[in-house]
């Protein structure tokens, strides 16, 4: 690896879920079962035309304007990124010096730790309590130049109220960054402490309760002058024509979008906690579109391994306390059903 | 700027050409005034639908090995990424050490300062020849760790040959970066060296001669150590599905390609070289889809300026030597045509 530096060299490769070639139910990637708005599909229709020759919008500024105004902010407090991912690289990249030390909860989304890594940044991982419940106060336990928190938690699906990060930003000195990726599926957004702190920033993604992950667009929400730094240390043109427009189609339709999440993720998520309540599973309280679950007496990997001879995808994940559970993403009735089909046969073998 | 940290702060912001809202004719970003591939616009078409719910292939394998197959390399030789800036900034993050030093010509594309500077990378500006040739020697005067060179030069369109780069190869100890990405109007890559040196990166981009600027999708072709050190630093999905889409198609659609590049930039540049001589101004020999000019006794600023009241832009940079000159983009010949009205107005006042 002669022309890697120490950075690359030193990280590990973030893994993300298995995206294999058709014929699997696929409950592991937190995709959305639903499809996306209509108007969305038609906006990026209208796009893709000639127009595709000239260069985006850099700013992305309709875009910004449409999330600003959804969000009770001004076009100032809004940042468009390709995906939240580019969002977090940024934030490493401009937000704390080389030699600072971050905090990510544990357990939480993986690719916090591969992207402090990948751009050089030190970081603790802070466990989650028992039940794996926010205790902020932990974070204050070492002088943090940055943290950030998953709200609601991946993979876990706990959920950290407002108050609580609004006490954590009067009395953290740091930055708190707060990935609300999962958060439309039941609300409870901290959006509206960006008018407030100068010290957080809030991350959404068009990938979940938007059904367009493969778009590639998110959101940072904070103050102007954060802001300000995250356009300047940005790439030259970060999200495409066809991202811009088809993501101000999907926020404009509320319609969409209350169906997919309220009345189709909530049920569906209803409906099986039932069934795996039934089956003797353990479900930590989620708020996302995805449960964490443990069974009484069949081991996680192996319902992971049963299920995907089956061709059904769930998460596993490797490590400490999580390795106990499985996360599934609340996919279609028919894929719930199926699922729930095969987990009956594995437990009762 | 409390939470700026030292990299942000003392980077300067990267001031893209101007994209006024309409009216305008626009001869300033090295945009294609051909429309894209009808089939590129067709399989974007197709992929528009209830598929964007999910994510796109991480590794843009099918884009990859369509690249790959197109320019004699393997997959393995070929990375993907959203434009070649993304793919700049995954070099400076992972191939050259914090306290390692690059170097970029002067004057050449003035991203590469900027996002040396954002990643906290320090670095050289080598001056080019007084004709804005390339004398790579100069690049092996000092220690340098990374060097990158735009071929053809942005923004002088001057071109360095095959042979001249194949030599800096064997004699450089650190990594070459050869951005073509405006190698395909007239030909003359250094791709082929990939196969023969394993500190080389070529990158490309669908912006120019693909006429896709808005879809942002670029290449790096390198050895396969060095792809697989670009994979690893990458954000998880970087190019979406629409983007992966509409590049393979345009990749496969060599007709058009030929019929933009060969007959129709090619040809216009020759009428517009033709025009400017007789005007008296002198033309900086290019390889590229726009010419670097300068007036015998009108001032470059003053030329643009009075373009500009007459809605049409061109680009004048700011900084030593290259302030003497405008870079004109090849447009349509209908823009071309008013562009030289207007100039035989201004330099006749």
């Amino acid at each position: 690896m002669k022309y890697w530096n120490k950075t690359l060299t030193d990280m590990e490769e973030y893994i993300s879920g298995e995206q294999p070639a058709g014929g699997f139910i696929k409950l592991n990637t937190t995709e959305n079962p639903f499809p996306p708005s209509k108007s969305a599909l038609d906006a990026i229709a209208k796009r893709t035309s000639e127009a595709l020759r000239v260069y985006p919008d850099a700013k992305s500024l309709e875009l910004r304007k449409i999330f600003a105004e959804a969000n009770g902010l001004s076009v100032e407090n809004v940042f468009a990124g390709n995906g939240s991912d580019e969002i977090f690289t940024l934030i490493f990249r401009g937000f704390i010096e080389k030699n600072g030390l971050a905090a990510f909860p544990y357990p939480s989304y993986s690719l916090y730790y591969t992207l402090a890594q990948g751009n050089g940044i030190k970081y603790d991982r802070v466990q989650l309590e028992d039940d794996f419940s926010y205790n902020m106060d932990k974070f204050l336990e070492k002088k943090y130049s940055l943290v950030i928190i998953s709200n609601p938690n991946n993979p876990t699906g706990t959920y950290c109220p407002v108050e609580k990060i609004a006490r954590f930003c009067e009395a953290f000195d740091g930055l708190l960054v707060v990935d609300e990726a999962y958060i439309d599926f039941y609300g409870g957004s901290s959006i509206e402490l960006v008018n407030k702190y100068s010290n957080i920033i809030i991350t959404r993604t068009m990938s979940k309760s938007y059904s367009l992950a493969g778009l590639r667009v998110g959101f940072a929400g904070a103050d102007a002058e954060i802001i300000r730094g995250l356009m300047k240390i940005k790439d030259s043109y970060n999200v495409d024509t066809l991202a811009q427009a088809g993501a101000a189609a999907a926020l404009l339709d509320t319609k969409t979008f209350n169906s997919n999440t309220e009345y189709g993720i909530r049920s569906n998520k209803e409906y099986l906690e039932e069934r795996l309540t039934g089956m003797d599973f353990f479900i930590v309280p989620s708020r996302a579109n995805f449960i964490f679950v443990k069974h009484n007496s069949v081991a996680a990997e192996s319902i992971y391994l049963k299920l995907k001879e089956k061709k059904i995808l769930v998460r596993h994940f490797k490590g400490e306390r999580q390795s106990e559970y499985i996360r599934i993403t609340i996919g279609s009735m028919g894929d719930i059903k199926a699922l729930c089909k095969e987990l009956e046969a594995i437990i009762s073998e």
